[in-house]
């Protein structure tokens, strides 16, 4: 493997492990009130394309970290439906 | 420019489109406890690896998109360590 592939290894671990702690925080909080859907969604969509990008200039660390992103946003996306859903309850 | 460059600027239009929201959310709303700090910690050192990642493999769409995701999420960490500060002042 380059030092270039590696590096962008490491940079697709970051920004990957980066959705990590907001989807823990909202998870443990359960409130995602603060977090923009718009963003999540979008970013979703942007995530998809770079798979498709990586995968047309055989760029592993493009795809794989792309792949694991969309995942986590989804999941992010998903808490934020389930936690705004239940605020939005008369008490 | 080929197709698949093409591509790679939807991409990486996407993902740094995805941070307008979540910033112009935080700035409106003057809230942001919701949002992970470390998630755009993170988040901006690996944009900071894919600059490095997208100059030394001559991938423009990579660069050229995190050089500006990262300054939006310079901006936001800025943001929310303001609105937090804020919120912990006693009323």
């Amino acid at each position: 493997m380059s030092s270039v592939e590696i590096l962008g290894f490491i940079a697709g671990a970051l920004t990957t492990c980066a959705f990590v702690p907001q989807v823990y925080k909202t998870y443990k909080t359960k409130s995602a009130k603060d977090v923009s859907m718009p963003m999540f969604v979008i970013f979703a969509c942007g995530t998809i394309s770079w798979v498709i990008y990586g995968i047309m200039s055989a760029k592993p660390p493009i795809y794989v970290s792309n792949v694991i992103i969309f995942i986590l946003a989804a999941f992010q996306i998903a808490l934020k439906i389930k936690y705004d859903a239940k605020k939005e309850k008369p008490v």
